[in-house]
């Protein structure tokens, strides 16, 4: 019938994550920070000047990148700024991963990282976490077309050492080491401060987490300025402006109080941390998490009937229907409050299922 | 040295376009809209919620695409909104461009088409323009992997008749055709009335020119419900959330601001046809422009000379160095005081030339 369809690129369709939007509903679904941005985010939001919207922005995105370069005490010229992480990994793996050997990744982790390389046919090889999560160094050892690694890990949570990460590096010389920090704020060691050692290593992260501003987009690449030059030759070959106004300013806004970031951080680790214990109580078990979420698994209670019953009272958690973490739930921090609601349920629920 | 180098994206490294920021500049270089956007843009921006930031935006930009499917009496499964048509056309690239033979364009045509199908590895042949930048439709009647099209073209800013694209399409039921009209409201014939009769034709526009929010970055395509679908899946497939809450809302108030858009139009449309007569009485000759900017060449004034000795002034217009245009300038539309300087200062210039 339709002959143009044989030109049309296969995929698998893909709905894109529950966005729920009830009244008084606990969204604990995709880790979200329950905090909202900093008040100068706010402020940044009125001094915007819609007069100027006519105008192109700057597609370097000079203002919002020079201000990560003083947060993170490196050059300008370290700096890549893209539409949240997946951009900037999404570009990455263009760049990057361009050699005909496969690329290594855990078989759990990062959902896009095999579908990226799908995008871009980029050969790829997947390692096993052991049962508890954990990643083997020496898997990633041999022969490769480079490493993307997330860390702390999703959706486990779980981080790996500093040390860690340097072994990979020392072993990988010759690729590039993409080292996905986009929960690193949340207890993580960055692997930031290995930039000056290593030159073939990335580090992206994001403003959707730690620093409350999912809405607008924005996620960065730190590395040395060869590699970033590389990035950007890629991005302005092929889409000059990305990042819109709004996004710029609102950006540096963010990144600029770092009291406010430290205050909101501290707040969901503290939550968390209680939340721990909590579940723990309950008779749950989790990998440790350093992340603003806890994917946890319960002896007695099958994940999925209790994501449905959590969904019912509008609490929404996420669950992945995927081989060895069907068991698991993974549920974002929210503010004590909320957390002490789901918890409430939780307890009722684990009860209610102890007494039938 | 550097053995990562190897896997590394080959791409002739690429400067973008001139941004200057000077106080009193003049700059019809970019052909962005020389009037703000709708009041209707500043109040959005003032009632954004900044609390409500910390959330990840509406993967389906549902709003957004609702507005345009009812300026545009289509159903909003006709309507796909990306981040700037830039955007819009690599995915459309990437989703219809797929089969093994080459597609077709102009040899003097917007310059990011040879670059995505590089990009994506998609085959192409150009098809030459002849000396008045018109397109021989004839050219497009034989096998392909699908057509793209700028109408009004760029940078010439010749609009083709509606009837044309008909045929084209008419002869080429079996692939895309996608018609790239950024500069459309400022006079062409829209093909989103061929949508019906057409399941193999793509329109893409943009908020970038006529509607004044080049800073916010926001592109649209519209077709039949099944092609919006099949950009919808690639796009979900590997990165859900592009467009940003600031670029949702302020989209939405501009599109809904339909007598604002129509006067700034009409007013950029004026003082072209007035800027078309100056030029003429000083002897450019151009292509009869259907766009926001005049593609002017002069007998007697050297091209690149003009466009230096402009760029001393802070007058800032474009100038291309590339085979059969290089005698060119593309000069954007401004206000009637802005066009003025230009004229003034060009009407001095050719009297020294000629003086000299």
């Amino acid at each position: 019938m339709q002959k143009w369809r044989d030109n049309v690129r296969a995929v698998v369709p893909y709905v894109p994550g529950e966005q729920p939007n009830q009244p008084r509903m606990i969204k604990l679904n995709t880790n979200e920070n329950p905090y909202p941005p900093s008040p100068r985010v706010e402020e940044a939001l009125w001094q915007m000047d819609a007069q100027k919207l006519r105008l192109y922005p700057d597609p370097a995105a000079a203002e919002l990148t020079e201000a990560l370069a003083r947060r993170y005490e490196v050059a300008p010229e370290q700096v890549f700024v893209g539409v949240g992480s997946d951009d900037v990994l999404a570009l990455s793996f263009l760049t990057f991963f361009n050699g005909g050997k496969p690329i290594l990744f855990p078989d759990i982790t990062y959902s896009f990282y095999d579908v990226w390389a799908g995008l871009y046919r980029i050969p790829y090889c997947t390692r096993p976490l052991d049962e508890e999560f954990r990643l083997a160094e020496a898997d990633y050892f041999g022969e490769n077309g480079g490493i993307v690694l997330a860390n702390p890990n999703a959706p486990t949570g779980l981080a790996m050492p500093l040390e860690g990460i340097r072994r990979i590096l020392d072993h990988n010389r010759d690729v590039i080491v993409i080292v996905d920090e986009a929960y690193i704020d949340f207890g993580g060691e960055s692997a930031v401060s290995l930039i000056p050692e290593y030159d073939n290593l990335l580090v992206v992260q994001t403003f959707s987490k730690s620093r409350s501003l999912a809405g607008v987009r924005i996620g960065f690449a730190l590395g040395q300025p060869e590699l970033i030059c590389c990035l950007r030759d890629v991005k302005y070959s092929f889409n000059s402006y990305t990042m819109n106004a709004a996004a710029i300013k609102l950006g540096t806004a963010a990144v600029e109080d770092e009291a406010y970031f430290r205050e909101t951080t501290g707040k969901i680790i503290a939550t968390r941390e209680r939340t721990k214990e909590e579940l723990s109580k309950l008779g749950f078990l989790f990998p440790d998490s350093s992340s603003n979420f806890i994917f946890a698994t319960h002896p007695q209670l099958p994940a999925r009937k209790l994501f449905e019953a959590l969904r019912e009272e509008h609490i929404y958690v996420r669950y992945f229907d995927r081989p060895r973490i069907d068991s698991y739930l993974r549920i974002t921090i929210g503010t004590d409050q909320e957390m002490d609601i789901f918890l409430a349920f939780v307890r009722d629920y684990a009860a209610k299922q102890n007494g039938s």
